[in-house]
């Protein structure tokens, strides 16, 4: 069919009928409630990119398989350029509308397409075709994924196969000649509640004995036995002035439980193959913290804007103060961005010929994003100044004895109207003070891992042997002159 | 009349009827509305103290005036030993309910007894004689104060006199027999909603040109013309898992307008004095700098302790990383309280004897908050992950079909219920992730002055002259032997 | 002539008699002094480079002017792929033997190439012509460039002509028939006591009353009237085990005075076009600070390496905080790689197709390399601990009688030698604890502009008016969908 | 005797004749060494102070055994104010003068007063009498004492007792009726070669197998056996622009080998009882620790002036940057400054009477400087330039030929000669880019215990439990009204 336009993904999301739970109510129909709608709005806003324009080119790509004309989000990268207009693409589609949830599920499709490769070349397992086929089934249809990778761990001292309750990890509980049935429950899976299709990846390096839990497939987010529990962004209320980001944007989570379920064959990527869990953990997140070098400096590009117009509105923009605070905002966004250009310039292929991106540097850019991303926050704050909480809410504004008062008293720059200033710090305080910032800062944290994992594979991908060889050299514990002949 | 209690405190709120309005609406009874509710919690729990075996002592002072057993947030500070009972007090009430709120009031009574004496003895004006009958009368009826410093400011560019709108700082608009008539705004006045009494002071220096804004004086808060926009850390919905802080407890800030207020001459401490304001204002932002030594690590004793329950449920206690992170959640708190106490300890006593703190360390305090409470939130969210955000509602956990699964998958450790998880993930996200951490971020960026303001005031109160006298001996610009006799 | 040997580049610096002195003496033959002998060793390096079968291809290139193979040092950049060279050139050279010293010239070629270029384009002055046969002059010499920008600058806050005294910056004094008459002094002139020629151009954007000082032209070191005094990193006593770095390899700086010094026109590639003077030192800036992503990874390549070893020989290398500490030095150095590496991939063609790396990405590189690298040093010797600076001398370990103490009490891990574990803490104690350290801590901060510059520049070459346009859309002050449109 | 005179101290230096060895020659008369030369200067001006009409008061204290003046770097802490006195005396010295070299032994003599007294409490060993009689000796000679407790470890993942060779920490190989005979050596013995006596004491906590280890005495210089190997901050060569100052103070540590030393009993104060040494680790580790926040901000008190002169001297100190920088400074210094006086606040008598420093706020003292140290160093040299490495030597500029090229070039502000501004450089390249600075980085991060030492006391000293309990309470785990019970 094609590339979908918004409409009609949103009349492929009311098509299905997933049980979805939220605030204690099961949701009738997903593209009308109200904490969905938002949400369904900035994963629409992937769709019309790929129709607008502007940003079609940066939207689309060409199929390996197929040739036509693909959502980029379904597409597997086929070079270093590919890498770089993700950032790209997720960084134009961030600044305005948030996260767009399409991320993890695309950088599942990349890593599959490693992984079912290369099971298949040790196994001769079939993955590889399964994953073909859905691969171009997905890109015909223009399907919007998620991918559920977190087990909710029970235990974090203990590994799947030693858990006291065996479903803390989603696992096979049994296989039939047409399928397997899985157990289990997946927690804060991103995008899942306003998707078509799950895809479902262990979440850890598997031992021999965990291998009922090296299980990786898709299915469709309507599959009996399929549960969500979700939050969202939106406001409980929405508004005009108050809230104005997440009125109109929104980012989910939801608690998927596995109520044994039943897979087809076909839909299966791997089931058994506990060696390649490892690889495929590490491919991902490679994939994944990559991804935080598009969306978070997005992220970035509203709040340095939002904190440079509170400084315009203020009348302080020329203080040599606001602009240091400006400038290290600047600093903070961009070197991230530019680590993840690095990591897309220096990605190698893999697999079928899958490029992926550059490890150190990928992980560099997610762990800079979990420990940096607050300082931006301080800095609008500082930035701004207390009416970052303190602005009256819309109807104290709107309403008619306080108005006056308020036009007058709420006025900064004389040429900037009260409104104006008001709509400036509701729109600060909605991305930074309430629970949208509580959202942002944690997924900055957690997503794609947390950052003692980033820590981890830095600290593994970096060879320290040859630095000590150098060192060894320039020390005179070896002669110097080998130094050149050493491999760095 | 004594120490009130609670009850009483709470009665005293309702036969005042103040002009109280939030989201668009009047409040009728200031005990009742839900916003409010949490707010006047806080308060009250420093009039429980006053009665309370085991704060008792700390939450009282004896009166220098009349030797009566008085609040001590209504107390001058007459010893080094008060000054640090001030921080023990106020970090012992807001471990368990946030800001109290008094504070601001308790500074502006501290500032006024020396800035009321100061302009007496220059221009023999009665201002501390109207301050010492003011002062007796709120510590007999043992009265809940606040503070109105900030200006709305209008146009930051320019001073107050300057401003195309006259009334963008409060001034005295008319002198009458038997007192001023006042008009203008002041901003994110903390506490004010929950308050007998305001106190209106003027937030900056101000030049002779000005002397209209050099204005300070106490009124009651339902002196006709004032009125109150007011926003509190309140959820909208009160919860018994969810939101479990704010539902008990609340921060509040109001918009206060002045619409030509009537203030009667023995509640009037300052009047055009001008060349006062600038003493008036460091002494106040001093005191109130200072005063975050108190408040933010008691805040940090309750994130810390979470933190560490979080690190507990999730069965990662003993993990390396986790205790750094613990520890530097220690480390930044009790630098800040140090700093403090290194304050009280070398605080000096200034016009008839009121102790004020340190200057230098009061306003390291407020800076080392104003900058490092972020990393708090960081590392609270690197300890918990991701389910600081993501964990179901309270509606979900206790929907009759959702309970069993998510008992059995929100479980971590094994003795611990997974209802006990979901609490202590619920407080974590109630303080670090909603309404309540952007207050908090804010509030410990600008409560006190702006960072940029703590800055300045270090910049000019630390004496570079005679550090580059010790550098020129000590380079032999001038001879070594001067060193010695250098004043340092 | 085609590429030099290490042997011909000392030869030609013996053939060249400049006026160099060092510790209050004239240096008789500049490669013979003790204190240059290190330095020539690290230039030295870059010869040994083009012909060592494992760098040749890196260090050289194929000239554009001529076909030529040419050392890279002297090539003007025709790609991308020709600025990542660079850093990794400079990588792999500074990991090895410290400042190469070439990189300042090389810099100051390719900025020549561009705005000689455009003066042309406008004025059709012949300064192209004369540069390129000057750079096919160097290219097939292979000649090694110093680079004289940073004048003594007198009164910082007065700009050149405003100076009391005229020569503080250095300016034309005289214009012949065959040439023009200088005068004037540059400060911290990097290799230029050992290089052929010297590269003078103008230091600051200059007004048309400052066009004498408009002036960039090329001339052999020891052009009479040029007068260098100099210093140098080198040890006053070579060691064996002592100063191991050091006594090897030297980095050097020298004020270069300028005594009416005579340059023919045909050398001359600036002279009296002030409004070129701002694109000269813009492009320099952005070529030299992007550098840094070369030399400082490559400098902390080593650095790392020696902690390593350091916790190797302390047998803690498995600690998790030594593993951490590690891990923080990595990410430090590799965010600057990676900052560079993004700099390249987005450079651009100017002038006559020169590529010039990014300038946003090139001054982040800077300014963390001159905030961040005195983070490396409190690793490593939090890393290496005491002995970093007590480690007794070379002379003490080989003294008979204390060697057998010694070789007893300095051992750490059993199966490594006391000598291998004092030759490790000497590599430290050189590069992080002595006159090194000070030099590259002074030149990570200096070198290309205080971080200040690097702040300005970034803050004026980030367009904050899309952003606030962004932020605009965003809060209802202009439509939503007005933001699809925004230039981004 | 009393209170001596430098002179008298000197003398006492001289007629002691230790084993002391510097870069590979035995010093004949320790006092006219070069190396040691300006190490005695420092340790003198203690001598001096407790005769200036200044800082005498502060210098000497009364004696609790003999009610006599002596010095107060052998006095015993009798209250909080003398744990504050000893802050301002260090920070007096520092300044000035550097390491003084006496604080090590003082806080030797503190500990061995609890611990010795703690020890004769369980065991009715004599020790405590021992400790008396000797601190009675050395406050009535006014000795200068050196402690030896960090020993050269060996292996650092083993244990005493488990080493391979089993000297790698001192302890007893012998016991004889009239005393002990000890072995091994113990490094970075700061100013062990200018001291009269050795204060040996354990470097951690020993197990009752290591009980051989658990060792303590105090023993003159020139015992028999023993052999130091030492350096210092001295330069090679003396200057007076250059180095000015290291070649006036000086610093100085020792590798400190016994070989087979007698004690006698009286001079005993711990021999075997290895339960004690936990204790005993833990309470000197926290007065070393504390005496950070007098010496490091004593220093920074010379950094900051050499910044602000020269900021002055080179006409940018109105600049906005320059003077935030400054303003960095100072907070960093004074911040550690403010921790020490919030443990002299909340010290508490431990033993005998003897005050001990908040172990919390101590531990905070010591981590911050050993971290943040560094960024002093960032900030001096960005406020000053490359000048800070690159200026002339003073043989440079006092060359007849140089002379008047460098004084018309090197002036900065018009009415600052560039003499006075080559001093000013030189003393910011001798403090914080050669030797010096080495030492000063090394010291500050590992003196008084590793920067991980201080994190793990840090964690273990505070009470995790009840802050959990807190936290709790408020999310409602547990009653909320527990909360006002709990202990906190």
């Amino acid at each position: 069919m094609g590339l979908k336009t918004k409409f009609e993904y949103i009349d492929s999301l009311r098509r299905q009928k997933p049980a979805i739970y939220i605030y204690g109510e099961q949701v009738e129909d997903r593209t009308k409630h109200p904490a969905l709608r938002p949400v369904i709005e900035s994963v629409g806003l992937t769709y019309e990119f790929a129709h607008h324009p502007k940003y079609r080119e940066l939207a689309t790509a060409k199929s390996h398989l197929t040739s036509e004309v693909i959502s980029r989000f379904n597409h597997i990268h086929q070079s270093n350029d590919d890498l770089l207009k993700k950032l790209q693409l997720t960084r134009a589609l961030t600044r305005f509308a948030g996260c767009v949830a399409r991320c993890v599920g695309w950088d599942a499709l990349n890593t599959l397409s490693i992984v079912a490769y290369e099971i298949d070349r040790k196994y001769k397992t079939g993955y590889y075709e399964n994953f073909v086929n859905y691969l171009k089934y997905v890109q015909k249809e223009d399907l919007a994924l998620a991918c559920a990778m977190t087990d909710v761990k029970g235990d974090r001292s203990l590994r799947p196969a030693d858990q006291q309750d065996k479903d803390m990890y989603v696992h096979i509980v049994e296989k039939r000649e047409n399928g397997i049935v899985v157990r289990g429950a997946k927690a804060h899976i991103s995008g899942v509640m306003v998707s078509n299709e799950i895809i479902v990846m262990p979440t850890r390096a598997m031992r021999e004995k965990d291998k009922d839990y090296a299980v990786a497939f898709a299915i469709p987010v309507d599959t009996p036995g399929v549960i969500m529990v979700g939050r969202t962004t939106a406001p409980r209320e929405v508004g005009k002035m108050d809230a104005p980001f997440r009125s109109k944007w929104g980012a989910s989570e939801a608690f998927v439980i596995f109520d044994d379920v039943f897979v087809p064959w076909d839909r299966v990527f791997m089931c058994g193959e506990w060696e390649f869990t490892g690889m495929l953990v590490e491919i991902f997140a490679t994939y994944h913290r990559f991804s935080y070098a598009g969306c978070k400096p997005g992220m970035c590009d509203l709040i340095i804007g939002t904190a440079a117009l509170l400084a315009e509105y203020n009348n302080v923009e020329h203080a040599d103060h606001i602009q240091r605070k400006l400038t290290d905002m600047v600093m903070t966004s961009e070197t991230v961005y530019a680590c993840g250009v690095a990591a897309a310039a220096q990605g190698k292929p893999m697999g079928p010929g899958t490029y992926v991106p550059d490890v150190l540097y990928s992980n560099i850019v997610k762990h800079t994003v979990a420990t940096k991303i607050y300082e931006e926050f301080q800095r609008i704050h500082d930035i701004g100044g207390g009416l970052v909480v303190t602005t009256p809410s819309e109807k104290d504004f709107n309403h008619p004895k306080l108005r006056p008062y308020l036009e007058k008293y709420l006025k900064g720059k004389v040429d900037v109207s009260a409104e104006y200033r008001v709509r400036a710090f509701k729109l600060a305080e909605d991305l930074t003070a309430h629970g949208f910032a509580g959202w942002l800062m944690v997924v900055s944290c957690h997503g794609g891992g947390s950052p003692e994992a980033q820590r981890l594979t830095i600290f593994r991908s970096y060879n320290f042997n040859k630095r000590k060889e150098l060192a060894k050299c320039m020390s005179g514990i070896k002669p110097l002159e080998e130094c050149l002949t050493l491999e760095m």
